[in-house]
Parts: structure tokens; sequence; C-alpha cells
């Protein structure tokens, strides 16, 4: 698969850790009593989502670079915004790290995350960046419905 | 740029696709009044998303291929439910046929979209993909918050 990239893998390194950098000024919108309180529709806090995106990304990532099969679980769950803004930044440097250790050809081997999902590494890459959109695009519905302006979506 | 490829020019376009097909059960899922009235937090309707989504995609990409330079709008606002599936699937259509055009080194060319983003083509992309997965989310809590089970997020 030796070809002119469409993106090249820094490039996706870039477009997710815009992504996280957003994500984290979510985050950062929530108040801290509403980040583990208020949800719609009977659906989780968004504290509860942040959790899940923390239980999912680096650790997924260090199970594909380490080769070694874990079974996904929120071990930790952070309860307050200051631990879970504070793990979101450590895990974007440790992110970075592991990202460094990847190379080209890894991403198309595939490898069983969590011990559940045998797909391409690049598929659970791009899971694990689109499943963030997806739940921080419910958290723009939150934002709202506590007349809380979000940031804006282009800015990463 | 020629290197071992994290992502293919045709697994883009399938992660693509499978992003419009999962965007279309959701819009499938919406009772056809709802679609047009229903919101939260005082937010557009799924169905004025949808009209977004519709003209972001192969507009923009129709400006990209054939290197013209059109304002954003959405000229066309499709009203029904029925309207809005066949202009998906119609789009789904000319957004392969689009995509074959493009080559693998024209994705770092930049293109000023809708005369208005002058980024690389591989940025407008991603942008088009992520813009749909974020409004999609929120047509999810639109979607519990009328008692409906939205499809499963990972079905593609």
């Amino acid at each position: 698969m030796n070809t002119i990239a469409v993106i090249t893998k820094e490039e996706l390194l870039k477009y997710w850790l815009g992504h996280r950098n957003l994500t984290k000024r979510v985050i950062e919108k929530f108040p801290e009593d509403k980040l583990f309180t208020f949800s719609l529709a009977n659906m989780r806090t968004f504290g509860e989502m942040a959790n899940e995106l923390i239980a999912i990304a680096v650790p997924g990532l260090t199970g594909i670079v380490n080769q070694t099969v874990e079974a996904y679980g929120e071990k930790n769950s952070y309860n307050t915004k200051v631990e879970i803004l504070a793990i979101w930044d450590q895990h974007t440097e440790e992110l970075k790290q592991l990202w460094a250790q990847l190379q080209e050809e890894d991403f198309h081997k595939t490898f069983n995350l969590f011990g559940q999902y045998e797909f391409p590494i690049i598929d659970n890459i791009l899971y694990f960046i689109d499943n963030e959109i997806h739940h921080r695009g419910q958290g723009y519905v939150y934002l709202r419905a506590l007349g809380i302006e979000p940031p804006f979506f282009w800015e990463r």
C-alpha cells in the first residue's frame, strides 16, 4: 500500500489532537455540578461520557502499541471536573508518545481491541475519534439547554 | 508525500459512506412531523441540520473536483422526509462518482471552499465528515427525547 498519502500519520494525529482540544473546551464550559448531574432524555451526564472517552482513547492506543489485549473498563472513574481535565491533559501527552511508536505500516494490521473488536488499527483509531465527536455533539445540546454557549465547532 | 498509507483514498470513502449510511438511518427514525418541528434547547430541528449536511457534502465536493468556487447556500431546502431521503441517496451516488475523479495527490492541494475556507482538500473533507457526526450526535439526543431508540452508533 505504498502510495501518495491522502492523510499522513502526523496529520491524522493533528486532527485527533484538534478534536481533543475542542472536547476539553466543552468539558471546561460545564459548571462543576452540572457536569455530573445534568442530562437530557435520560441519557448519561457529560461527565460520564467523558469518563467513557478517557477509558477508550489512551487505554485503547496503549493496547495497540504494546500489543496487549485488555478488556474495556472504566477502572478509574473521575468524579470532579478538575480530575477529568487533569487526566485529559495527561492522556493527550501519553497519546503523542504512543503515536510516535506507531509506524505507518501498523495501521492496516488487525488488533483485537479490548479483546472484542478485531479490526484494522486504522478502523479502531477512527472509531476513537468519531465516538468522541458523537458524544461531544451531545454535550453541545446539554450546554445549550443549560443556556451556555458552546465553543465554535470549527475551532480546534 | 510518498509513503505507506495510514488510510487509503478508497478506505476514506468507505468510512464516509458508512457515516452517511448511519445518518440516513437516523433521519429514517424521525417521525415525519418531528423531523421538522422537534428540537431541544432552541436549536435547529434535525430536518434543518440535514439540510445543512446536504448543502455541504456534495456541493462542496463538486466545487473541489471541478475547481469551481461557489458560495455556500442552502438553495434547495427539502421540507419532507421523503425528499430528504431521496436527495440523500442521490447525493451518495454523486459523491462516489466525484470521489473517483479525485487523485491521491489532490488531497494536499488547497481549495477555497465556498469562497471562504482556504484549506487543504483533506481538511475540508474531514470537516464534512466530522460536522455530520457532530450534528447526528445531536439528532440522537432528539430521538431519545422523543422516546425513540436510535440506531447503534457502531453499525455503519
